[in-house]
């Protein structure tokens, strides 16, 4: 079989990088232990082999379609898929035993949806937005409602999804204007559009659970009105009987990737009789959404990962088996040809991808270790947890989604023509990609997010936070001579990136936000290059441990080696445009707030 | 109707920039003036607004497929934009007088080509695959195959193509291995496999003139034992009848992007029945070949221009009539949303893309222009325009196709969630243009064509008349106050790029070529952003100009700033990264040759 991921690779992230043993002193998975973690990882990889990668391709040539009436037509698999994965308790596994979970931690059940995420992206769509929708009601939803809800969706047999996004209003949640009404019986009547519902109707599930932002009657203007309502597509009547609520699937969206995933537009309410249920307080919905949407950027930002993954898999499995062309050094056309994987620029195009995939998966790994970490620890762990937390999000979104969708460019690269063909998968791996870097907060919102509330957190606490992770790694690396080098570069970018700080403060200070926020994608992309070179820092002190330890056995010795080397690779050929972005940062002439349209013509 | 490129820019470009006036004096040319050069470009344009561009989505939807049996099914409508295209010479319109053409300057009639490219690149394909085909012949054929091919090819009745690549060599032509042996008739029997075959075969033309590389049976090994043949899908008899020439289409590749567009694989003498005729003279077909490869090359270049053009109008488009979100200064939701141009990352990446499409398009014309200036002068002079294109060759092909891959990236940014759906164009614009960096030579072999033999050209020539000509237009800037620092910086930059070139030619001096070119494609990037810096200080010479003369309208004012504001942004925001790839190229640690392939796991 083709290779999609690396379970190696996963292994020395999971047990040698980011230490999951660490986590099984906190009570809630001191039921766990390194060896059965690794056999719950096993049976994610069988299954991602058996049930998800053979229908890759197959999804892509069979995208869920809407049959004009109100259904969505998707393959077949994908209904054994989700009972599989629902069976293997890959939708609820990470919840309390009390919820019919396995009490798993977050690092250890995202690490198995990245296995699916590589296997197959579009499935993990599906069974990904259950588990955020059933855990958001265990979270703020009253007792009923987690009791009716949460075991049909863990099982598989009900479709969690949620419905921020209408048509007028896209990103700016602010605006939008679905209307729900109270009523006496203690529902409430919503109205209203959504778009860009996804898995919103399909044809694997009985039920959908549709975690929707509606507007109550009365409430005030802008996000502070804003509530979070339950709202199925059938309700479960109190003689067992299921009542159509009233949803309609009113359309779907093609789309150039992510093609088995299916993207609905739902009307709410068409006949004025669709009932929602209020969870927890009203005008408290974004901050309790915002739960789900957190979760779901690290998410995307895994996926984004995980893709890219995949692709340089099959990448470095055609450069390994395509004899062409001859090294600059022996060019006698009697010879015989060359594997491609022997070319400089070849294999330039590799560590590229590879710097880029692994430190992303790396980080994401970093994200929910600390997501564990906050739920278990207390006080000011806890809050330092949660900070840093909270600035990792929207760079691991971004910098995988953008540094993933070039990755996946270069795994076409490297096959050539039959790169861009239908025959090789790496052409969906990219057509898939470019939807993350818009998914849960375009580019532009993460970056907003990060430079507009994420730095300036507690007076800046939360890039202390991680300038002093940063640094622990940094005295880590010094102690092998190799690394120092890197330590020291990785210890000129974090000064590099205060003094930007402190130049765009200055606009902050002067009370000019526009121009403080205006070039914060660009901060984005440094930070993500700093943050991603410290992965690769980490990584590589693990390895220069391990080659060091005198118990050392020899033949593994060049996958640890190979990890040093792609962080000198990710050193030399990446880092660099940090300083770029800098200079760009640093640039005081102001391009941004055009008035006059025509400038564009 | 939605806009997919700007004729304003176009106008800008060649009469102000670029001076087409000045091709005037040239005897080819002295039947032209300005006016009707415009007339005949507003009439591609409108062949390009009611035969192509209606059908960009329609061919996408309906790709070119192959029935199983030798035939390939193509969209009705290709018949008609190869008919007609034809009879207002937009497939020989560049051609002399004698061969039928109209004697247009490459400048024009490439420039016409462009229009097509933004409005439609599939089926422009086919129409300039045509054009270099008969080019070809008529520059190395002789009299009867100049009189029996190039005709029906420029009246659209015969379709050219160029049949280089073979399944087991790929890019390495050296390892071609389909065999020509001569026979007593003049002619020879071919016999071979061809493959990623553009326009190969389909249903709007009669025949077919497959332009072949082969190997003469007893030749020598390696490119050095390479001949041209003609080899039509059906040979024209004496008695006027058309016999089959055993040529058969074994099948189609299906694509991410242009999907309009048939890519097939040709087989030759299957039943050792199929005749090739001979152009020139035997062993020097690769020679001949690169007369039509090198044209094939500036062509992708501007293709690559003119579809992020086309993406970035459609974004513009979008930008300008979507309301969403307010301004950081303006929060309060009660107030109306704002447009979305009004945002400061929209604007950026809006800029971004134009700072990528116009120049690339601008550095395309400068490429055309020299072409016709080497066809029109002689001596030195000659031979310096010539070898000014030879080194730019490469660059337009490169930058123009991987920035333009992140132009049409960022045209589905701004338009959020619809971007990736199949409602918008920008989807498509993006899948299409990742075939760029792969057609007539990667980004890879582009690269290593520019270190490895355009830049050591007649002891690096090419590179001192690319610093003459941009210092020449740096000299021009220095009068205008607003472009002075732009200069000196556009000066330092060519300081950086040499002092690099002297330390990578400190490796090929000691004999290690291996290592002088392994970051061929590092060397490239800055190159491309250096010479785009260029082409934007050209322009802004020429707006800086324009806006100072005392007879000038106020009405195109904006026009003229737009373009000096965008020279500022390419500046500020992409240069920098051309310091990062000389901070990379001048690292002195090797990371390549990697001879231990487990590094890659």
């Amino acid at each position: 079989m083709a290779r999609y991921t690396s379970m190696e690779f996963i292994r020395f992230l999971l047990f040698d990088t980011h230490r999951v043993d660490t986590l099984f002193k906190y009570e809630r998975f001191a039921h766990l232990d390194a060896e059965q973690t690794w056999m719950i990882l096993e049976s994610a990889k069988l299954l991602a082999d058996q049930e998800m990668f053979p229908y890759f391709k197959i999804l892509d040539e069979h995208p869920a379609t809407y049959d004009g009436k109100g259904a969505v037509k998707t393959h077949p698999q994908l209904k054994k898929i989700i009972q599989s994965a629902a069976a293997q308790s890959w939708i609820g596994g990470a919840a309390k035993f009390e919820h019919g979970g396995m009490q798993l931690p977050e690092m250890i059940f995202n690490t198995g949806q990245s296995i699916f995420q590589s296997a197959n992206n579009s499935v993990q769509g599906y069974i990904g937005l259950s588990t955020g929708s059933a855990d958001l009601i265990t979270s703020f939803g009253n007792q009923e409602q987690i009791e009716t809800y949460v075991p049909p969706i863990y099982e598989g047999r009900w479709q969690g999804t949620m419905a921020l996004t209408e048509p007028q209003a896209g990103s700016s949640l602010s605006d939008i204007i679905t209307s729900a009404k109270a009523t006496e019986k203690g529902y409430y009547f919503v109205k209203g559009q959504k778009i860009f519902i996804s898995g919103g109707q399909h044809e694997a599930v009985d039920n959908f659970v549709h975690l929707t932002l509606a507007r109550i009657e009365g409430a005030p203007a802008g996000v502070k009105g804003i509530s979070l309502f339950i709202i199925p597509k059938y309700t479960l009547e109190a003689d067992g009987t299921m009542r159509y609520n009233d949803v309609h699937c009113a359309g779907d969206f093609q789309k150039m990737g992510q093609r088995g995933y299916a993207t609905t537009h739902l009307s709410f309410g068409d006949n004025d009789d669709c009932r929602a249920f209020l969870v927890g307080e009203p005008h408290k919905g974004l901050s309790y959404m915002f739960q789900m949407m957190n979760g779901a950027r690290i998410s995307v930002g895994q996926c984004a990962a995980a893709v890219a993954m995949a692709a340089y898999q099959a990448s470095l499995q055609y450069c390994l088996e395509r004899p062409q062309g001859r090294l600059v050094s022996e060019k006698d056309p009697s010879k015989p040809p060359t594997l491609i994987i022997n070319h400089a620029d070849v294999q330039r195009m590799l560590l590229t991808q590879k710097s880029i995939a692994e430190a992303s998966l790396s980080l994401a790994m970093e994200c929910n270790k600390l997501y564990d970490q906050v739920h278990g620890t207390e006080g000011e762990e806890k809050d330092n947890n949660l900070l840093l937390l909270e600035l990792l999000t929207p760079i691991v979104k971004t910098y995988a989604s953008e540094q993933g969708s070039r990755s996946a460019s270069l795994a076409i690269q490297t096959l050539g023509g039959y790169g861009f063909t239908t025959d090789f998968p790496v052409q969906q791996l990219y057509r898939d990609l470019k939807i993350m870097s818009l998914y849960e907060g375009t580019t532009g919102i993460q970056s907003m997010d990060l430079l507009g509330r994420k730095v300036v957190l507690q007076n800046g606490k939360a890039v202390k936070l991680l300038i002093l992770s940063i640094t622990n790694t940094m005295q880590e690396a010094s102690a092998y001579e190799q690394l120092i080098p890197y330590a020291k570069k990785l210890g000129q970018e974090l000064q590099r990136m205060s003094k930007v700080l402190e130049h765009l403060s200055g606009y902050a200070v002067k009370g000019d936000l526009e121009r403080y926020l205006s070039d914060a994608t660009v901060f984005m992309e440094m930070a993500g290059h700093i943050v991603i070179a410290w992965q690769w820092l980490k990584m590589s002190v693990v390895a220069a441990k391990k080659i060091s330890q005198s118990d050392f056995q020899s033949n593994n010795q060049s996958f640890y080696e190979g990890k040093i080397h792609t962080m000198e690779f990710f050193f030399k050929y990446e880092l660099p445009h940090a300083e770029a972005c800098a200079t760009t940062l640093e640039d005081q002439h102001t391009l941004t707030s055009i008035k006059n349209f025509e400038l564009f013509n």
